[in-house]
């Protein structure tokens, strides 16, 4: 069902999650035209009322603004290249994954070719975009932004995080890094727990506080980074570097996996032998900014 | 002040920590008997109305209930071992830090000499003792933890984990490895995001929420674990691991440490190369629980 309010958008690229993106966009109500490689995938949207492009020409046509949703960066450039379809004028909106180097090049791509680009990350699976638990990161010209911020909304949680085109691609892989890690801590401590009869569920409900609790210490430590000075208000390296050294016994003798409480102490040991023992956590930044 | 209904305490080990422990159930109107090896480490708390006792026995014998807050496990016995003092029919809360073994050694040892004992850790710096944001955890008997609780709940949040006396001990580490991985997490993404010109107070805020997303996953991801049944209901393991590669690629591309990348990513591996490349992300606790 679309509505008069509603912008036309197209889809390009029907994998599982562009189908899901075309779905999301159908439901919200906006006159919605796809594309894809392989044409059988448009059936289905188009049974749900999408429009079926005959070429990738037609469907930039179609709409103001075009989202682009293929495997990888390559596929994008090989599929306007495979295609005779003018670019200029259009606008796109690019959620394929990659990194922020592919993010600015595309984008340099797309302004000689006439376009107006902007790239973006989807931080859910499939099933969850088109809810609130769908984030959408983008990045590129505010005013690209602005134009089109009510359709992208259709699809989830919108946050534009500047112009520079590589930020959303580096707040995609630096927030799976949070995830990973938060899961891993708590796999640790489930995996050390469990020795003890303890079972995940229970151990789950302190891990969760845990995280919670030091996630809102972040934006205080983050003055102390800001500011290039890193004073002991609460703890100092060394007693964490000792209290680390007690992780990796524990979890020798208990003949769970100790990798990860080494690698804390080992980055911690750095900062300490550069002379930062009696400094706070977050002088850390300058080992982890090393290569 | 003291107040009637306090229960008398007694606190042995006066550092940094316990005088924190002392001036807490001060506040709270415990009668405080205190005990410290060099004994001019009592003489501002006799001013704050604590009184101070001759000797470990004295001590011991002033209350019901005997806090330990020394060095290591090695000092309370050292302590025990140099006085003559009569342990039986006293109840010890040791709150020195230590490992899961120790703790439960040292419950078999006060059973022998006859006294109750409960075992516990603080997660909290001394100036946080006495509010609600110093944790405390304990372990051991759940009558001697309800006959003593109001008293210890003047030091902070009290939490009693079980009967197990080796429990306060593993929580202690385990909740630790949570607090640095949630630190490193952030730390990896700030060094990523400065080379973009961004901010670590921005990017906190986005690292925040991250980590408290996932957070809230973790009590669901658990009945997947004490199921022992890992179906991709979200994501399956491969994913991740291609993602990990691409963190890795990102990281250096930027200059930026990718040991930590590096470490998610050998984990993954290892499971994957095992079977479980189509499980989801909490399979991994079979990699967590092996040496
Ligand atoms: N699925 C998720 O959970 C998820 C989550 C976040 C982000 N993403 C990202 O979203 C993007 C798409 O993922 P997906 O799950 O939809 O993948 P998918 O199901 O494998 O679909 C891949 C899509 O790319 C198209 N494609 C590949 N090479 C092409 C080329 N050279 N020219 C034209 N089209 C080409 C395919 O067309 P054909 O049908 O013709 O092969 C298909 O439409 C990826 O970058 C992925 O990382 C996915
Ligand atoms: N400070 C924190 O932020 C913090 C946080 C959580 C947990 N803890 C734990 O709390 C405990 C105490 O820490 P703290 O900061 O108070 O340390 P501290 O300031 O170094 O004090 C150590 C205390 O242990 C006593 N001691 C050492 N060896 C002894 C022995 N053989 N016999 C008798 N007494 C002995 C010392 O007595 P003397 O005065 O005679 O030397 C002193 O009272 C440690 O296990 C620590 O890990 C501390």
């Amino acid at each position: 069902m679309t509505n008069r309010t509603a912008a036309p958008v197209t889809v390009i690229g029907l994998g599982l999650m562009g189908r899901a993106l075309a779905t999301a966009f159908l439901k919200a109500g906006h006159p919605t035209t796809v594309w894809n490689r392989s044409s059988s995938r448009a059936t289905e949207l188009v049974a749900e009322g999408a429009r079926s492009a005959p070429s990738v020409g037609a469907a930039l046509e179609a709409s103001p603004l075009t989202v682009l949703c293929v495997t990888d960066y390559r596929a994008v450039r090989e599929l306007f290249d495979a295609s005779e379809a003018e670019l200029a004028g259009t606008t796109l909106l690019n959620l394929t994954s990659g990194d922020s180097t592919q993010a600015r090049e595309t984008a340099r791509w797309a302004e000689q070719h006439g376009a107006r680009y902007l790239d973006g990350a989807i931080m859910a699976v499939p099933p969850v975009v088109g809810t609130a638990d769908a984030t959408i990161l983008l990045s590129g010209p505010h005013s690209d932004f602005g134009t089109h911020r009510t359709t992208v909304e259709a699809l989830g949680t919108v946050t534009h995080l500047g112009e520079d085109h590589g930020l959303a691609a580096l707040y995609d892989v630096a927030g799976l890094a949070m995830m990973w890690s938060v899961l891993n801590a708590w796999l640790q401590g489930t995996a050390m727990l469990r020795t003890a009869g303890v079972d995940a569920a229970t151990y789950a409900q302190f891990a969760r506080r845990m995280a919670v609790g030091v996630a809102d210490w972040l934006p205080g430590y983050a003055e102390q980074i800001d500011r290039g000075s890193f004073p002991a208000e609460v703890a100092a390296l060394e007693t964490d570097a000792r209290a680390m050294a007690h992780l990796i016994e524990e979890s020798e003798a208990l003949g769970v996996n100790a990798e990860l409480p080494k690698l804390f102490k080992a980055m911690a040991d750095r900062a300490i032998a550069a002379g930062h023992g009696g400094e706070q956590y977050p002088v850390l930044i300058e080992e982890f900014s090393k290569p």
